[in-house]
């Protein structure tokens, strides 16, 4: 594993165009001219402005809370003897799939195939997709992604599906990396765990078209448990499932080269779990309302092991009546998602979204009331839907603009 | 008013490039070749394909149910001696823009600067942006679009911004027309009605970069009143705030040429409020599960006016445990907006979208169950905010794809 520290200069470099090699940090800070076109942004108005004359609703996220998060991360796994495979569905963004690889992560996660598309197309090529393709069509697109990609992994929970993915990659003339989902008892996806998933497990590796690689067992329930003793014993009760099936596996002479679960609740248990090789993070580059209130290891009332780094910025459009003001930032801003936005360093007011356009700040006991034309910035509720909606996002270093990150798999749903 | 009818022809005429001579309906069906050209989709190689072979989530519109909804509100409004305006907001379709033109609708509505950007660079040019631009920059922006689009107005709602838009408007060369966002009580955006709202009627009168046009008056809540009586008696009491700001403004000697108000839920109760000149209907093309449940004033348990034509595609990923599917349309392709989407044409199963990329079908008392691989089609819980997750819908008629429409003002939420 690689170095932690991210400095403006690894910024750069990782956001820079497509080659691949390891970035090994050198804590140099600036940078040239040069880096900053290679970023391809230099061309933009917004670069070098302040966030405070962005047009609203605007997406931000804080650099230095950023690169303090992946520091943060990539220093915890090393100390746990664990890898991180960041998910990309959390930031849909290229730029920061890179700076995760160059912070030293092993690769990235994808949850549906075109979001790993759009990521090759920007030069990642260590993905692992933790849903399975099922449908003919599905299949194709994730064969061809193979057969560019050879550090493309998918997974896959049935005997069916195997079968189908054995077929497809022969068609394809490759042999398709995958890794068995084990269902750690959401029942949402995956196979259930033990003799089952060995099964599953021998059948892939009598395939032709077919590498097993590992399992992924993944209890997204568990990352969201409230406090920090009940989330751990959760967690590690639940993620039994992947641990047995691993050691069956291993028992049966069957490859597990890879075991990745675990997310950004959880970072700090996972590697508890025996033969855990990696936590597909996502969640901590951001932070969100919603993990603010899980509570950490140190404060049971606010997690606060990594920083929001992720805001909106809204321009206040009514302020004619008591007790409120209207915003431009609603629900096709902020999502429903809950906890609501928080106002950031207010207090005495809340937030609500759900106007399709337009926000609601409510009064309480506030130190001040915003005019007409004020802007104000909030923390998002819920990362991973909240990127989903906008187009970019603005690099903000202090109050300055440093780049504007296009979300290249916005909307990559399919 | 023009005429209502909307035949295949008149739909590819248009969806057609540039033009905006109005389209008189000849009822003629069928189309040729070089009206599929112009349609800019003949290349797209889902065209002429059934809609179930599309890759999933994929967002459907049935052709047949959107014409005749719009054909029905384009009847309702000229028997009921009004105009329809249709707010853009919902569809962010240039193409169903110039559907709605072309059946009778006086201009369309935008509640964002750049979706009034998106919408004149496809051709169209009657615009009423319904929200007031308070900041230089959208200021700016909206006298751009301003001196390229004689068309284009905007909502108004302090003195202040009175000055602000005439400074700009002087500046940039041209007289903008503004209307008066009166408040109906909602305390959302707008001006008290009476004489606040009288008073800056009389300052935009004066000022010499404003074309006073009228008054807007809207009344978002009433939409969803549950059942008809209720609804007509708490919108008609509301908008009396409109008429009697317009009475006012018509005593002073002051211009109303437009009192636009209203929506799908009470198109057919707003022409009962004097003056009214047209309604900003939005819904009425697509109908969601929210609107479904208001209840009509033929079936006080059914909205049943216009007909559901927007649906979800979703495949089934995961079948392996009792009493649940889980499927590739969650939070990210569905929104959290409740009522939750509808199985469309089944019953004993009920759908939630919780997860970001996740759906999970409960089943109840079903008449099938899923396999996986299999494609089910959703009724979508909330229009506006559920299009704007998507880069573009699939047209169907019966179900081929007739065309790919973009949804071109997807995420201008500034």
């Amino acid at each position: 594993m690689r170095g932690s520290a991210v400095s403006r200069r690894g910024l750069l470099q990782a956001a820079g165009a497509g080659m691949m090699s390891m970035w090994v940090p050198q804590g140099i800070k600036g940078y040239t001219a040069a880096e900053m076109r290679a970023l391809g942004q230099a061309g933009r108005l917004e670069v070098g402005i302040s966030k405070w004359d962005l047009d609203t609703p605007a997406l931000c996220v804080d650099l230095d809370a950023l690169e303090r998060n992946l520091r943060k991360m990539q220093d915890a796994v090393v100390r746990h003897g664990v890898a991180s495979r960041p998910h990309a569905k959390t930031h849909k963004c290229p730029v920061i799939a890179r700076l995760q690889l160059a912070s030293g992560s092993i690769g990235i996660c994808t949850a549906k195939v075109s979001e790993a598309e759009v990521m090759f197309q920007h030069g990642i090529d260590r993905i692992l997709m933790t849903t399975s393709n099922v449908t003919p069509f599905k299949i194709r697109r994730a064969m061809t992604l193979r057969t560019w990609c050879p550090g493309f992994i998918q997974a896959v929970d049935t005997d069916q599906n195997a079968r189908d993915l054995s077929d497809a990659a022969r068609a394809a003339g490759v042999r398709a990396d995958v890794v068995i989902d084990v269902d750690p008892g959401t029942h949402r996806t995956g196979i259930s765990p033990g003799p089952p998933a060995l099964k599953l497990a021998q059948l892939i590796d009598e395939l032709p078209g077919l590498r097993l690689r590992g399992i992924l067992c993944y209890d997204g329930g568990a990352q969201h448990v409230k406090g920090f003793a009940a989330r751990r014993e959760r967690s590690l009760a639940r993620m039994r499932a992947g641990a047995e099936t691993r050691d069956l596996m291993l028992r049966s002479g069957l490859s597990v080269e890879i075991f990745s679960g675990g997310g950004t609740g959880t970072y700090n248990i996972d590697h508890e779990t025996p033969g855990l090789t990696d936590v597909q993070v996502g969640s901590y580059i951001f932070m969100d309302a919603q993990y603010l209130e899980i509570g950490g290891q140190s404060d049971d009332a606010v997690y606060r092991d990594f920083e929001p780094s992720l805001t909106i910025l809204t321009t206040v459009l009514n302020a004619q009546h008591e007790g409120v003001a209207t915003t431009d930032a609603g629900t096709k801003a902020c999502t429903l998602n809950q906890p609501w936005p928080i106002v950031k360093g207010e207090r005495g007011m809340s937030y609500r979204a759900t106007s399709d356009e337009f926000g609601t700040i409510r009064y309480d006991n506030p130190s001040r009331l915003y005019a007409v034309g004020a802007k104000l910035e909030l923390i998002i509720s819920h990362c991973d839907p909240v990127v989903n909606l906008y187009d970019q996002m603005y690099a903000v270093r202090g109050d300055r603009v440093e780049a504007v990150w296009p979300i290249a798999a916005r909307g990559k749903s399919t």
